[in-house]
């Protein structure tokens, strides 16, 4: 039972959660495809505060709680904000509390959201703080693959590009693990997933470290793409021939399996050609579309409206 | 019938379409004064996708929106936004087609809401697109001159100013001619309109491109005027030279007509004097006013509430 | 009655009204605590104007519509706004009355908001312009030393911090008056209360014009604590070695009554140390929450809605 409770790591959501929460997501996705009314958050107000900006994730929130019927007040922009005049996190998630029933925040520090929590009664959401957690996007991300896929268990899952840095990947990675997951983890060297991540995998011979595809996705059943940001690299240059090897076109999809799925958190720049929009194992726009479902289950369960 | 439709150029729009928009906006109009709730569109979302400012036209899309008893998501500032970390147009609208019911794009670049509409199922309004089109504005003009005036056959027209880059006026030129109005265009040369817009009139002897107001706005029905702005011209003098031959004050609307009316797309600078806001013909707030019953009825219409 | 009217400084409540808004802020509070559906304002469209940020106002002003069931458009970035484009705010403000029911405005400058009003037939109600008034708040610091207290009547009460540009604290002193409080207004010397305010007070002996807190506080009912804004001072050094006299810590707390209470308008920088916060007398928190409330029972009365 997830409600009235925080969600910050993925770890707030036991396996009895994770599967209520699939269930209500794959309801509300056959609402929303009915176009049938689901006033059941009227009245109700979601705080959205973003400390960086993630239009994606801030506009699937926003929509879940309009889709449920609830409304929404929003501090998207730190600079003309309370924050702007030294207001303190604490402060300002007491402001969040008096004016919203649920609160959902975006921070560029680690740890962020697990912070604010504590200066509230109300639940908050993390929607990604740093390098940390992001978990309504790994469970939308679980919520995808076993729409597509069929099934969540045993599952071959590659994971490339930046695995130092990104976020959605380090939660994914512990939530798979839990399911039996191979998981090879490709990534530049520079980028390479963090230690303390593998020592939270229990079965860590299911985890393989790769630098390079090559012979390395054919049996994928799900290949998750992340993005390369350029300013992690002092050297532009060193960007520029590395992308090459970490992005996914045509001739890449040719060696993985018809029955495979690319993901990506979006958004995407180099990472994915755009020629592989129109090849039906490219998933990630249905991906991103699950988010509403996922999150209006959540914050349904949240707010004791299911 | 729009039902489902996107609206990107007012081509896109029948006369049959156009009439029954404006039969809706006349009875949205009524439901407004009457304070009456218009819960047609309850649980519905709109995202508002505005690549460039425009306060007046986002505002009065959500405010119809909201009257409809549907909610609105918006990205108003690109600069935080994915579209800053690299993401293309394309991505962007797959966002706001998993994340809304309709999609009111504003873009610096002519064509861009054409493009947008590709890459989405989901009906998209363009709220102007570069020195583009326009064509809610257009809709909305056509109801204010239909409204002030009692009919929109054969009209004399003039419009004032900006005509090379001003939006609103193109499209209004291309939906005027079709009911046989004479049409002055007196501008600046350097603002003339482009030839490719008046190639795109049938009757082109309905046409006058005029260089000042002198002896040519006496026998106007409608008088639009347009926004000359400062950042056109390269040398500032020439703007402060020009701007009075091209503004309205009391001075000029002594030589209209008295049952002329005085149109303006806002917002204004210098154009029309503060003194002229109080003659009956100043009719540019109403024209504004008038956005949210033609807005709600197009988007009522496109997504099949009426 | 203050249905219809604009509400811009506390002048155009009269003593009825404050008891019909207080009575009804009470109600309001229940409700919420209650989780009632209040849907009074359903398909009604505030508009919110914030030439400078406030997100406290904001968004307690957003939520109160909201739980009303109304709606709310907003323009929180001016510059990326019409004003941008030179627009007067004549004609902004003619904008907002077409779209919306009523217009909430914050103005760095004092009588903006009073200016706004004569532009509109829609009710206004001014969120602050400049060091001028700000009378939601007020009448929320009102409500909160009524239900702390239990009574406004013949209070003591002390004024901390930036009494000559503290906004809040100016029509906080007018009203207070009314109330027969005792008034100790302690400041230093360069942020000392406006000669103008002082010839306002009709009973000018319940005032004591003050530098330090030292003997002056431990009869306060009310120690109501304003931000000192590094800003106002040429030398930094001198903020420095002044803002430690007019701070809020538990050595201060000790030397107060036990039935006070400490106020603050948010958001605090160094005023007031955290360790405070858990002092039950810290009612600043509650402050800001009665908002909500406050701004309910304004916003419904105004609109008509009770």
């Amino acid at each position: 039972m997830i409600k009235n409770r925080s969600i910050i790591t993925i770890d707030d959501i036991s396996d009895d959660d994770l599967n209520e929460i699939l269930t209500a997501a794959d309801e509300m996705d056959r609402s929303l495809k009915s176009k049938k009314k689901i006033n059941i958050l009227d009245s109700r107000v979601m705080c959205t505060l973003f400390y960086e900006p993630s239009t994606r994730t801030r506009l699937s929130f926003e929509s879940a709680m309009h889709r449920l019927g609830g409304a929404v007040i929003t501090m998207a922009d730190v600079k003309t904000s309370s924050v702007a005049k030294g207001e303190t996190l604490a402060d300002t998630i007491r402001m969040a509390d008096a004016y919203s029933d649920i609160i959902v925040i975006r921070h560029p520090l680690e740890g962020a959201a697990r912070l604010a929590s504590r200066f509230t009664s109300k639940p908050v959401i993390n929607a990604g703080d740093g390098s940390g957690q992001h978990p309504t996007q790994t469970i939308m991300d679980l919520y995808t693959i076993k729409k597509e896929i069929g099934r969540l268990d045993g599952l071959n899952v590659v994971l490339l590009g930046d695995l130092k840095y990104g976020r959605t990947v380090h939660s994914l990675i512990l939530a798979l693990s839990k399911f039996n997951a191979n998981i090879k983890l490709i990534s530049p060297p520079s980028l390479r997933i963090p230690e303390y991540l593998i020592n939270r995998v229990k079965n860590k011979k299911s985890l393989e470290i790769l630098d390079t595809m090559d012979g390395n996705i054919s049996d994928a059943d799900v290949l998750y793409v992340t993005r390369i940001q350029k300013e992690r690299f002092t050297d532009p240059n060193e960007y520029q021939s590395l992308i090459g090897s970490y992005s996914i076109n045509n001739s890449v999809m040719e060696t993985m399996k018809k029955t495979s799925i690319i993901m990506h958190p979006l958004p995407r720049v180099d990472e994915i050609a755009p020629e592989v929009d129109q090849d039906p194992r490219a998933a990630y726009f249905r991906q991103a579309a699950n988010g509403v479902p996922v999150r209006m289950a959540i914050v349904a369960k949240v707010l004791g409206g299911i």
